[in-house]
C-alpha cells in the first residue's frame, strides 16, 4: 500500500472535524427510522410545479444568461426582490447592500475570511449554530461563549464574555438554531448598544424569521443599531454603516436544493465579500438564481411563506402535545415562536449520544444529541429535535416511542441510584 | 459620515485584490466593443433545448429530491458519469475519488484550504490561471514560479524551483490558460517523477483537456503519476493513491453558469475536502447536479463536446489567420491545439495595459492585459485573447482593429527611438 496522504503532505485538519448532524443523517436515513435529526423543510411543500414553469420561462426567454457566466454580486433582479422582502420587516437596504451567495453557509464562509486570523476569538450564544463553527474553525477561530435561557442570549453575563476581546458576536436572534429561543427586545438592544460600545461587529443570522408561528415580531438587530447609532449621532448613519452584517436563505422559505442565501452588510463589506467570492466560487449559479426569481416574484414568496407557516405550526403544536404526554417529567424543553427545532435536557449525568444509539436500535427514531452545538464543551444531556419535516401522525408516534426509550433510561438510571445509595449505606 | 469598516474592524485583506479581469469585463461590456477579454464559451452553443427537457424531467419525477437538501459528495448518478466520462481519458477511477464541486474556482479553493498554511510556496508556471493565485493568496500562500515556453512549463529549471520547498506543484497542462500552451510528453514524465522524488504533491487543472482541435491527445498527469508509480514499486498503487490531485469542469463542455466542477483524488483527499466543503456550501445545488446528468447523459455530452470543437476550431483558425495579416512583425502569439485562449507578447518596454485603454477607447476592441497572470511580477508586455465567445466575422474584424492599434503604437515608439537617438548623437 502507499502511504498515506496525511503522513506524506501535512494535509491542514483545523475545523475539519466531520459534521457531526451529517455523519448522523446517514445512519438516521434508513426508512424505518422517525428521524427528528436533519434540518429538512418539509418536501411535500416545495412548489415543485412554479419551479417547473419558471425553468422553462427562464431557459425559454433568457437561456444564454441563465446558462453563461454571472456577476459575482448576483442577479440584480433577485437582489431587488430580496431588498424589497427585507423591507417589509423593516430593514430598508440597498441592492449595493445585497450579495447572493451559495446557501447561507457561504454567508458564514465569507465572514469567517474577512474577519478572522488564526486565533482570533468569536462571541457565540452556547449552544449555537453547528454550521457556523465548523465555517469558522476552517480559519483556526477560537470561541467564547454566553449561555442561553428562554429568552435567547443571557445578555447580563455579557460584559464579562466581551473582556477576552471576540473579533466579532455572533447571533441567532430568531428561533434559534439548535435551541428553539427568541432573543427578548430589551436583550436586542443591549446587544446592539455594547456592539457599538466595544466596537465589536454583530452578525446576524436570520434564516427562520420569516418563519414565525406565535408572539410577537421582534426587530432584527441591524434595524435596531441603525436606530441606536441614530440617537447617538447627528452625523447621518445611513443603514448598513452600522455594526451588523446580516445573513438570511431561501432554503427554508423556497428549497434548500437551490443553495441560495444572501449576506446584507454595508457597502465596503460587500465589497469585500464579492472579492472573496471570487476565489470561492465566482459566483452563484445563474441559472438557479433565474428560477428562484422567477418563483418568488409577484408576491408567491409570501403567499408560500404563510402556506409553510400553518403546515409547521401545527406540526410544532403536535410534537409539544405529544412531549407533554409521552415524555417523563425530568426532561424539560423549549417552546419555540417559529423556526424548525425545539431543544430537550435530560438530568445532568445522562448522555444523548448513548441515548441515541438506543433510540435508533430499539425504537427507531432519531435526534441530534446537543453536545456539538457547545463550544465549550457542555449540553452531553442535550439534544435537538425537528418539526418541519415529519407529518404530524409521525411526529406523535416518533415522541412516544422517544419517550418511552427517556422514560425506560429515566427508570434504569433510578435503579442504578438506588444501588449505589445500597452500596454506600 | 460614520467610520470605515477597515478603520473599524480590521477586515482581513489578503488574497482580496479584485479580480483584474472580472472588472475589465465590466469595462468591455459596452455592446460595441469586440472583446477578447473573458473567457465566456460562445452562448449560442448552449444546449438550451436539452436543458429544458431535462428541468422539466428532474421537476416532474424527483421534484422533492432536486429541492431538498443533498449530499455533500455530490449526486451519485452524476459522479457516476464522471467516471466513465474520465475513463475515456485514460483516468480510472471510482465514484469514491470523486467530489462535486460549485464550479472548479471551489476545488481551487478546497486545495488552498487543505493544503496551504500561511505563508506556505505553491509552485506555478508563469505566467498561471489568475482564478488560482486568487483562491490561495486567500490563505497566504506565496508562489515560486517556472516560466513557460510553446512546450508549456520549462521543466528544466523545475529542479531549481523546488529547492525553495514549495507545498504543492500546480500545472494547466492542456491548452494552458492564459498561454495556450499545451505540457510536451517527455516533459509530463519529468514532472511526475520530481512529484515522487521530491515528495511534493500535483495539482493538475484541467477545464480544457476535451476541446483539442489538433494534435494528439496527451496523457494526463494523473495517469503518468500511476504508470511511473506502478514502474517503481511491486506493492500495487491504485489509482488515486499517486501525487496527483486531478480538477475539472463542466463550464466548457456544457454551461459556466450552473457552477459545476470535480475533484479526482484518493479517497484520504477526498474525504478531506468533504469535510471542508461542508463548512464552504454544504453541497453544490442537487437542482443544478440532476439537471446537469440529465443533459450530459446518454452519450449527448460527447455529441456536444465534439460540435463545440468544431466550432472553436474555426475560430481560433479565423482568429490566427487575422494575426499573421493584421498584426505587426514585433508581436509574436501562441498556436495552441485546443481550449479557448491564446497569448501574444509584444517587444519589451510595451504596456498591455495602456495598450487596452487605447484600444477600447480608439478601436472598441478589448483583451487582458497579461500582468495579472504572473505571480512574479512579469509579463507587462504580454495580452490574453479569447476566440470561443465571438463570432467568427467579430473575431476578424476585432483582430483588424487591434492590429490597427499595435501598429500605431509600434510605430509611435519607434518614432520616440528615433527621437532619442538623434538627442543622443
Amino acid at each position: 500500500m502507499a502511504t498515506p496522504w496525511h503522513n506524506r503532505y501535512a494535509l491542514r485538519t483545523e475545523g475539519m472535524g466531520s459534521s457531526v448532524i451529517r455523519e448522523l443523517l446517514k445512519l438516521t436515513e434508513q426508512p424505518d427510522v422517525i428521524s427528528f435529526a436533519g434540518g429538512l423543510p418539509a418536501p411535500e411543500m416545495f412548489p415543485v410545479e412554479e419551479f417547473k414553469q419558471a425553468s422553462d420561462k427562464v431557459l425559454a426567454e433568457f437561456g444564454a444568461k441563465a446558462l453563461q457566466y454571472g456577476a459575482t454580486e448576483g442577479y440584480f433582479p433577485l437582489r431587488s426582490l430580496i431588498v424589497q422582502q427585507m423591507a417589509r420587516y423593516g430593514i430598508h437596504a440597498k441592492e449595493d447592500n445585497v450579495l447572493l451567495t451559495s446557501g447561507s453557509q457561504q454567508a458564514l464562509d465569507m465572514i469567517g475570511r474577512l474577519l478572522i486570523n488564526p486565533g482570533d476569538k468569536v462571541l457565540t450564544e452556547s449552544p449555537t449554530y453547528l454550521g457556523a463553527l465548523q465555517a469558522w474553525s476552517a480559519y483556526q477561530a477560537r470561541y467564547v461563549t454566553v449561555p442561553i435561557d428562554q429568552d435567547g442570549m443571557r445578555t447580563e453575563l455579557l460584559e464579562e464574555a466581551l473582556r477576552s476581546g471576540p473579533k466579532f458576536m455572533y447571533i441567532l436572534p430568531n428561533f434559534q438554531n439548535p435551541g428553539g429561543v427568541t432573543l427578548a427586545l430589551e436583550r436586542r438592544m443591549k446587544l446592539v448598544q455594547m456592539a457599538d460600545h466595544h466596537g465589536i461587529p454583530l452578525v446576524e443570522d436570520d434564516p427562520y424569521g420569516q418563519l414565525r408561528y406565535s408572539g410577537e415580531h421582534l426587530p432584527p438587530l441591524v434595524v435596531l443599531d441603525h436606530e441606536h447609532l441614530e440617537s447617538r449621532a447627528s452625523d447621518g448613519h445611513g443603514y448598513f454603516e452600522g455594526n451588523v452584517i446580516y445573513t438570511s436563505t431561501f432554503s427554508k422559505t423556497l428549497a434548500p436544493g437551490l443553495r441560495l442565501g444572501w449576506i446584507v452588510a454595508p457597502v465596503e463589506v460587500i465589497k469585500r465579500c464579492v472579492q472573496a467570492k471570487q476565489g470561492m466560487d465566482l459566483h452563484t449559479s445563474s441559472f438557479v438564481q433565474m428560477v428562484a426569481y422567477e418563483v418568488a416574484k409577484d408576491g408567491f414568496l409570501e403567499q408560500h411563506v404563510r402556506r409553510i407557516r400553518q403546515v409547521y405550526a401545527h406540526r410544532r403544536d403536535v410534537m409539544l402535545a405529544a412531549m407533554e404526554r409521552y415524555f417523563p417529567d425530568e426532561v424539560q424543553w423549549t417552546r419555540p415562536d417559529g423556526g424548525l427545532f425545539l431543544w430537550a435536557w435530560m438530568p445532568e449525568g445522562m448522555d444523548a449520544a448513548e441515548l441515541l444509539k438506543i433510540a435508533v436500535d430499539t425504537q427507531r427514531v432519531a435526534f441530534v444529541p446537543g453536545h456539538a452545538f457547545y463550544p465549550d464543551g457542555q449540553g452531553k444531556n442535550t439534544m435537538r429535535l425537528n418539526f418541519s419535516n415529519a407529518a404530524p401522525e409521525m411526529i406523535e408516534e416518533g415522541i412516544r416511542r422517544l419517550g418511552a426509550v427517556l422514560k425506560g433510561q429515566m427508570a434504569g438510571s433510578k435503579r442504578a441510584e438506588k444501588v449505589v445509595e445500597r452500596v454506600l449505606a
